[in-house]
């Protein structure tokens, strides 16, 4: 059976993530969600500080042949692992990598997707989520600062330290790569209803 | 039976009626193109040089009623007619106004279209083809200068006069009003297929 490879790419905040969750909601078994934040590198041998130093919006962050390879897996109707990243360490878990199967819809989610040529090379619809920038800081400080506890200071610094420039460098240019481009994600129901027909349709 | 309403607006050279047109050889006699173009307001009493100097980029150029009453004509299934504008005198024609049969599936196309709120809220679809700016001279001076044969510096100028700004101030903006936005019109094979499919599930 052919398997069908759709890429969510934006910035963070953009609503990807939300538009992915809905296609995963409208095929249910038929569809597999594969998060770009599980292939984080593992980082033996650092501490937590070293760690917290990391450009985790930098391609380099990512460990770009594992997610190849499970992605080529998938696509080739094989089931898979996927490796389990633990935000609260910054780093790998030492849980069992967790199964994924082989469904007819993988979707991929991920701010860095497009930076992967290899990883482009398989999609078979690459949608980019463009939201605002504005709005989109918004959304992070928000779920941050709410949910994860973390000061407006530091979200600050984090944003124009690395987040803005590697949006710039590594997601926004990529925005050309893409088949169709998606404003406000989630929310723009005529776009995830065009989404699921074109699914359906292949 | 329903009527569905497709604009494609985007700005000159984007490739947007590339794509109006790939919807009607999609649909045959199931899809009619209304194009913007048509409603240029006629400028009697006036003189050739004066309708030259007119600013066509703008949305004061429309006849904005006759528009908008074809196209909520057409999508409450009652045939029309529309005016037959004639480029070469910079004028509404002297010809009987065209026939328009009220199909299944309505095409917008038009570089101001989303700038008419009243249109926008008749769209069921709101597609914006963009393309980058220097494709989109290139391809329009290629255009004036091979098969109108005007000069490059006419073609600048107007260019530069009042198609740029204009397309800064009344196209532009309202991309943000699109359901998607496709990346190079016509040529867009995936975001075609997308269209198409979506088209037929409703």
């Amino acid at each position: 059976m052919k398997r069908i490879v759709i890429g969510f790419c934006g910035g963070s905040g953009s609503g990807k993530s939300t538009l992915a969750r809905k296609v995963k909601e409208e095929f249910g078994d038929q569809a597999t969600i594969v998060c770009m934040d599980s292939f984080y590198k593992a980082q033996p041998n650092t501490t937590y500080e070293e760690r917290c130093k990391t450009n985790y919006d930098h391609p380099d962050a990512f460990d770009a042949d594992i997610m190849l390879q499970c992605v080529k897996d998938l696509k080739e109707g094989r089931d898979t692992k996927v490796p389990v990243y633990d935000f609260t360490i910054h780093n790998r878990s030492d849980q069992p990598w967790e199964d994924v199967k082989s469904t007819p819809i993988i979707v991929l989610d991920g701010i860095l997707l497009f930076a992967f040529p290899q990883l482009v090379e398989l999609m078979d619809v690459k949608v980019f989520v463009d939201t605002d920038a504005d709005v989109r800081i918004l959304r992070r400080l928000h779920r941050d600062v709410r949910k994860r506890g973390r000061s407006v200071e530091s979200v600050m610094e984090q944003y124009l330290g690395t987040v803005k420039p590697m949006h710039e460098t590594y997601v926004e240019p990529y925005k050309r790569l893409a088949d169709i481009i998606v404003p406000e994600g989630g929310r723009n129901t005529v776009a995830c209803a065009m989404i699921f027909s074109y699914l359906r349709s292949l």
